[in-house]
């Protein structure tokens, strides 16, 4: 094939260094070198292959992913990669696995959970995979409403044991990814019953399955809850399900740190504070959000170089047709994505530095921003994901037909991508506890001062009257224009809310009635998070030519797409006239415009290698047909000419014979 | 398993005669006995099983689509069916295959272009399937743009032949279905060329492969393009690369019913009209937007059903939880979908009456609706196409993680689906041409008057400066308040936009740098057309205890919610208030309330068998978890318990052999 780069001309034309952007979008030099050092280490060990997944049948593609995971571990013991080379790593091979949950959720679950007994027995063996363990939280009948778990962790004082049980059919656990086939061990959330009292769900570190020959323990059924969603995808993972007949297991194993059954049967809380629990949800969540702008940034950098080398309609005089990034509606629908990606990575930065702060302050027993920290997480959590879905599902409708095939990377990236959207709590469920908070906050206006991301309700009398001074397009370049104007949206969608509840008698019954449009008021609140976050990241000095310029163009495309989209909400709460909407609009345009000769340079800067990408549409030097034709014959139906089934049943119809035929 | 009725309860709930309403849902007692019949057919026979679809490599997918293919075509033989029930047999088995494109394309483009001999050579053939036909449009580098095919059809008046040939790669024939690995012949589309002059794109028929073995004929290089999105979905068909290496066809092949070649090399236009084409858009069309409701209606039975089956959080007193249907915030997400499902099936039917006019008045040489039966046929697509899309997705959200499943049926359906928004024309181009259409209409007004769905510009003055005369909620009940509201948002948008573009010196720029707004004054103008011909439908007689009123609770919720979505339409072109938008919303969750008691059995009225629906989460009898927990156990996974793949890749983990373990 030859090696051209078909997109040379368009990173000739971009406006800023490349090489600087990298820098910001990592995060730091070190992130940066670090990333680049062990996604091309990845990409160019045939070991972690990964363009054939989609083909394989369910079994193989496990056992492919059992072997994947091997080689990583092996890779990493060989090389003796440190830990955060090691989840780089685990990262860029990018499928996923049992391994996910044993360092993702198992691992967590002791450390924050754990006595610091426990931590010391189990946490040797997890570090070095001598047991692979699993997450059990969820059931066939329960996932949101965790307190609604069903699972039973009986405490027998006689032999000073826990029996775990699974009382009904809906009380089977469902979902625990290894679960299935590989873990070991599990966290198994149950309700703790002690001298016939329930104390509500706790966690268990329950041993699965033999060490031996890996056959599951008495009392114990365990299997694969099947295919799930796409080709490839999650069906690499073993989604598991479960069920406990009596299993017994010792009291130590209940994770104590947070409260303890004594060897009499007594239950008590520790002095640990509860609060603890939230810590670690900040730092699940904030992962996610990272993962967010990972996977849309994926989708972007593949629509996008795919929109600059599709050419179609507009040949004048017989030269080249029309780039497709070059009409106005690709624009519009692509160039609001890529700004979304870069802005749902600083918020990810920012939630990291938010975890830290959180942390400090829960060693220092200080609880005062955890709701503040809680919801702000829950809903940008929600934000971030559901605009991903929707954002690559939209790339690869930007794509055109070949955005339908698996080679395009799309389809799989969907599929794996879309369950973020339910796990680690529902969006919605997430939005209503946003809400509450909202509302909360409203209510308590006056007696105690909002903080952190809600500190702008401390000037709600001045949001609820402020007028939009903008009078030309370009004003509402101004951050402080278009930092009002969210503010003003967020607060009078709040205290609209909270006033239209104030009409119920029963406050809980005007939550449920009113839930829908609560939701929209925390999603206006979490949009003004993610662009006020941006803009504070402007305010900052960034090296590099051109680089801050970039970005306050995506920035302000982020901004004034949300301002036109939500435009109802805007003018509903009179934040802005029908002529600033308008003219936000006429800006939009503009700066689609700005950011068009930088586009591919903008998603270059990502720096993923075409194995991350797994995108023959998006490939760095955008030889796209070759490939495509190529990658066509490599479909196990091309194996033969004439398709295995012709005999049997497409000759009897085209020769008439259908009526004796045997089908 | 046991059989109890779940549901019942539900269904005892409902305040309308259902039975009535199915005949309303199929259009007439004909159409229900025939969908009843032969979809109790399929179901009950287990050659047409499905529920083991998304689990077979793609390899038997492929050939057991074969043997559905053929078993089908024995069922019709042998019962004798007629066409409209082999029709209808062929949708409810419910797997796209090569004979969609057979039937679907092949057929009708025969009988569409070809001239009268030409049809009765080739159609006996294809109807009794003694050859096999594919469309055969798209190349790998031109979808969209047809014009800029580059597939030749070189006349040689030497032996009265075409030469078909295929001078590049990005020329090769790329996406037709059944052109892969089954169909004997194609209507291939190529650049006429005679006597070194190019005549555009015109049709042929081809010979692809030999009718005695099958094998590809000399110069044809012929395979399948590989896998495409989901599992099971669209990869049951096999999807074609083919190349021409100067291959001959007779003379006669060319489709000549509009334009020919005449023995000596001569170019002609025949006296047909070349608007014929448009009557076959129209048609297909009209099938896709049928196909929108019936996969909409699909994923909303499954949603609905299970969102009652679904109990998450609210017990009171250890009594059982709230079913997730009465939360207001699922009622906001799927209600307006379930009424969309009948809105589209509506559109539908008055699409199939635009057809039988068009064609009337085609005959007759009446081409003076067809602009404005395009654009409206165009529009319809893109937006029951995307809305259908995009329903289905969050069908699957609102059935939280179990929605991942492949036996919640959503993901295959979502996967099978979403290329309606891409193929018979890309959603955002078609509402271009909308848009140019409605520009042309304004910039006539005055000159010719705009007729059938765009009638309404008459009174553009009138909508002009109408205002709502909304007071109360209830107000938004009222029709033509509705009608008023919404004809005044299209007819603004339109005139706005016509506004600006006057403002360009050349109107090709203004056109292609406003694209985004036009695009939203299309979507306006279709909306609109949804709306009016669903409030039409209840200005008749429809039988049937309370299903008129149900259908007026369905209309108005599409409409409200509509009206909320794209508040910022109304209100930033003045034709409704801040205050109107919120007595809207008042409204429609007073709608909710009202349609609630009466969502099974609204679903019911579809009248679906568990064989179509596919999926466990919507079961008639709602019996869902046994049924789950019954279905994991089918994963080829769970063959054994210890997986494959154990030996090799996970005890050398868990027995810290790793790095002398062969990977
Ligand atoms: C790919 C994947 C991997 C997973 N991995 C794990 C794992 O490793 N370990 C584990 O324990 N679990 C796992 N899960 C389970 C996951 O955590 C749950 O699916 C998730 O919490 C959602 O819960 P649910 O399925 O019960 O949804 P439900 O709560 O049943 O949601 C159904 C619908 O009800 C609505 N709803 C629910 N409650 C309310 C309310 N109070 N108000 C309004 N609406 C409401 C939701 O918005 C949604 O629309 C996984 C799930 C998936 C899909
Ligand atoms: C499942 C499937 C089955 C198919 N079956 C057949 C078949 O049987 N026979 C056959 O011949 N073909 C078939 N096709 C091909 C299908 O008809 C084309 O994919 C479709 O016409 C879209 O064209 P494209 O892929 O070239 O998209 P493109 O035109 O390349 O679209 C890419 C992007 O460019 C944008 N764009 C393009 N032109 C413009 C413009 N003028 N202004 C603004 N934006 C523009 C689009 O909106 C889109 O976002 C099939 C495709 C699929 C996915």
């Amino acid at each position: 094939m030859e090696r051209v780069d078909h997109l040379a001309h368009e990173r000739n034309k971009s406006e800023f260094d490349v090489d600087a952007m990298k820098i910001v979008w990592a995060g730091s030099p070190h992130a940066f070198e670090l990333s680049d050092r062990i996604s091309k280490l990845v990409a160019s060990d045939p070991g972690f292959r990964k363009d054939n997944r989609t083909m394989l049948s369910r079994k193989d593609l496990f056992k492919n992913t059992l072997r994947k995971a091997a080689y990583a571990w092996k890779t990493i013991v060989d090389l003796h990669l440190s830990e955060e080379e090691a989840a780089k790593l685990r990262f860029y091979v990018d499928e996923p696995a049992y391994t996910d949950l044993h360092w993702g959720m198992f691992v967590p679950a002791i450390k924050g959970q754990g006595t610091d007994e426990q931590q010391q027995k189990w946490l040797p063996l997890a570090y070095k995979m001598q047991i692979i363990g699993c997450y059990a939280q969820t059931e066939l009948g329960h996932g949101s409403n965790v307190q609604g778990l069903e699972t039973t962790a009986t405490f027998d004082p006689q032999t000073d044991e826990f029996i775990i049980h699974s009382p009904t059919l809906t009380s089977s656990k469902w979902w625990p990814g290894g679960l299935g086939k590989v873990a070991t061990h599990a966290i198994a959330y149950a309700r703790l019953i002690v001298g016939g009292r329930d104390y509500g769900v706790n966690g268990f570190i329950v041993q699965l399955r033999s060490l031996e020959d890996h056959s599951p323990l008495p009392g114990i059924t365990v299997g694969d809850i099947g295919m799930k969603f796409g080709n490839g995808a999650y069906n690499t993972m073993d989604n598991g399900v479960l069920q406990f007949d009596h299993v017994r297991i010792p009291r130590d194993q209940m994770l104590m740190r947070v409260s303890q059954v004594t060897r009499e049967g007594k239950y008590k809380q520790s002095d640990v504070p509860r609060q603890l629990v939230y810590g670690t949800m900040v730092y699940v969540r904030q992962t996610i959000v990272a993962d967010a702008s990972c996977a849309l940034s994926r989708a972007v950098c593949i629509a996008t170089r795919y929109s600059a080398v599709r050419r179609q309609f507009g040949s004048q005089n017989g030269g080249p047709e029309t780039q497709v990034i070059d009409y106005k509606t690709q624009q519009s629908r692509l160039f609001p994505l890529l700004a979304s990606a870069y802005a749902f990575r600083f918020i990810g930065e920012w939630l990291k530095w938010l975890y830290t702060d959180v942390t400090q302050r829960l060693q220092a027993n200080d609880f005062s921003t955890l709701p503040e920290a809680h919801a702000c997480t829950a809903g940008l959590k929600s934000l971030t994901t559901t605009a991903t879905a929707d954002g690559i599902e939209e790339c690869r409708k930007l794509c055109g037909g070949h955005g339908y095939l698996c080679s395009s990377g799309l389809p799989e990236l969907f599929a794996v991508y879309v369950p973020a959207c339910t796990y680690e709590g529902d969006n919605t469920v997430l939005l209503l506890q946003v809400a509450r908070f909202l509302m909360k906050t409203v209510s308590q206006l006056g007696v105690k001062k909002p903080v952190g991301t809600i500190g702008y309700m401390t000037r709600v009398d001045h949001l609820m009257q402020c007028r939009c001074g903008v009078q030309r397009a370009e004003d509402w370049l101004n951050p402080s224009a278009l930092l009002e104007a969210f503010e003003a949206r967020a607060a009078r969608m709040s205290v609209a809310c909270a006033q239209n509840l104030s009409n119920f008698d029963n406050p809980e019954e005007g939550f449920a009635e009113l839930s829908a449009d609560l939701v929209e008021a925390a999603v206006a609140h979490c949009q003004l998070i993610i662009v006020s976050k941006f803009i504070e990241k402007l305010q900052q000095e960034i090296p590099g030519k051109g680089v801050k310029q970039q970005l306050e163009v995506l920035c302000n495309i982020y901004t004034l797409f949300l301002l036109h989209k939500h435009q109802g909400d805007f003018l509903s709460t009179g934040c802005i006239t029908p002529k600033h909407a308008s003219l936000a609009n006429d800006q939009l345009r503009s700066l689609y415009s700005q950011v068009r000769p930088n586009a591919i340079a903008l998603v270059d800067a990502f720096n993923y290698t075409d194995h991350f990408l797994g995108s023959i549409l998006g490939c760095y030097d955008g030889n796209v047909y070759p490939k495509l034709y190529e990658a066509a014959w490599e479909d196990p139906l091309n194996d033969s000419v004439v398709p295995d089934g012709y005999h049997q049943y497409i000759r009897p119809l085209l020769k008439q014979q259908i009526r004796t035929a045997r089908l």
